[in-house]
């Protein structure tokens, strides 16, 4: 390879994303200095944080910049080596973004071990969006075995996560999930004791029929309808895990009308961002592979094929189409 | 007296409080038995908390029932005792509610002494509201000095207390209240650094002029668009205490359309019942009894004068027509 492809932010969205937010483009592959590395990407991750990063407003990080690669995790292997710590062949993760091709210092990449577990699974179960789900779960909700928790975008890379650790832990599990399939992917595969499909039309009624107990513990992903059918359902001393709001990505103010349960049910509500946390990074993620390993703890991921799709899976994701952890395959 | 007066809950509201949810009865005073005493109470207090009570729904506590005494803090006399730990003439402070005459088997009331604080005050900045105030400030959002605390409904009973106590800990203190003479007496009077009247129309504007630098922590009595405002500036890692949403107290859902700020902001959002931390009370009373004797807290009272007027002034109370602590003057 002489080149490689990589796909950088064109324009910031309008409302929603569009494919010509994005421009595919064909650049040489870089010399590489003492001290770097090459990687091949072979697994992009696309998730709803970049989303955010494609607006140019205060958040949590820096909006991602136009003309630059976009931002994202990558998993791939090591085709050269400058580097005293990484040799070719050696199995990588790291954030080298939409790109077949990545050059690093070796700062913010981790070898990873693909005997047990495969290497797309680090950009999913045992990757940012397990933490995600293990984080939340352990250091925000705290879940106590015989309680019930809810979780929204149950099959999703982080949700199926939430719910099977919480099942693990002893409770009982509501999920949400948009059409029968992923409602029936969430009971029937994952494990969850109810689905809620909140397409079907009876968000609140149904809610209502899945947590006959009430809910003690909410990981929210979408916001919007979804979290307040769920608010309405919380008990006292409830504890929220406010992880996403992906149904108000695109700009629009998305109303939640139930935030007086928070006062009412003496609600506790976290916002966080797993980055942040990353002293708890060794433990979960250990705990995560060993299940994976143990087979205790299950995934589907969807494959986008080659980087050129990237666009339109990362769009489809935003809308719900994928089913599990989207990724997209790059060799 | 032989008789004395009584209001009780008659109809629940629909919608809004109306007078004639409530009737006003003629009841014989009650003979005491032994262990118990009666009290003649001088003053009655009327908190928004009252407004949750009169509905027949889910929430932390029990509804007020139907026929019975309006439940409410009450400020008295001791006028006759058969009780051991209470003499004729003793101040004494309780839940006697919307009556004249309250017999008590002292296990709710306790003895207040007013050579150094009105036993008024004991309603106000000394009782409930000040310990409300005291809890939300200094256990939820723990301000540190030069950070900024903004607190809604701030002319009322928590609110002052709130932004006075967040002053004496160094922050910049922002008010939120409901017309200029409001405002003026938040800021010329109560010390606020900045107030901003939410009937001036320019709630988003006003707010990021009165705070600059961001708002790190919320004291929350209000909800709707006047918490939309102060979630719009919350600074990363916020607290939010949220102690009422008097907005939506009628039973409207009251939209929030910035709670994406929980999340983009990583902020906290606890809400409370200060009646669930009694183990705070003899030290946060303590404080403010001290800080009211030393004339570094101040406050105001909106004081009705008689039983019958209590149900005019408490819907006034609800519209935000008080200025201040809310009372009933009973003798």
């Amino acid at each position: 390879m002489t080149t490689y492809q990589r796909i950088v932010l064109a324009t910031r969205p309008q409302g929603g994303v569009a494919p010509d937010n994005f421009r595919l483009e064909t650049v040489p592959v870089p010399d590489i200095a003492d001290g770097q590395l090459l990687v091949r990407n072979h697994f992009l991750s696309l998730d709803p944080y970049m989303r955010m990063r494609m607006e140019d407003v205060k958040s949590y990080a820096a909006p991602q910049p136009l003309d630059e690669v976009m931002i994202g995790g990558t998993a791939g292997e090591v085709v050269a080596s400058r580097h005293p710590k990484f040799q070719v062949g050696d199995k990588v993760v790291g954030m080298l973004g939409w790109a077949e091709i990545g050059v690093s210092d070796g700062s913010l990449l981790k070898k990873v071990d693909t005997s047990r577990v495969p290497l797309s699974a680090y950009l999913g179960v045992v990757g940012m969006p397990g933490m995600t789900a293990w984080y939340g779960l352990n250091q925000i909700i705290r879940p106590k075995a015989g309680e019930t928790i809810a979780v929204s975008a149950a099959s999703g890379a982080v949700g199926s996560v939430v719910g099977q650790l919480a099942k693990l832990a002893g409770c009982r599990v509501v999920g949400i999930a948009g059409g029968r399939a992923k409602c029936d992917y969430v009971v029937n595969e994952l494990g969850f004791d109810a689905c809620v499909d909140y397409k079907a039309g009876n968000l609140f009624k149904d809610m209502k029929a899945a947590a006959p107990a009430g809910i003690d513990g909410l990981f929210e992903n979408v916001g919007g309808a979804v979290m307040d059918a769920t608010l309405a359902r919380m008990n006292p001393f409830g504890r929220i895990a406010l992880c996403g709001m992906i149904a108000g990505y695109d700009g629009q103010l998305m109303p939640v009308h139930y935030l007086h349960m928070v006062l009412s049910m003496r609600l506790s509500m976290q916002g966080f961002i797993v980055s942040e946390h990353m002293e708890f990074w060794p433990q979960g993620l250990g705990e995560l592979a060993q299940l994976v390993g143990d087979g205790k703890l299950t995934y589907r991921e969807t494959i986008a094929e080659g980087l050129s799709a990237a666009p339109a899976a990362f769009i489809g994701m935003l809308r719900g189409q994928n089913f599990g952890k989207q990724l997209v395959k790059l060799v």
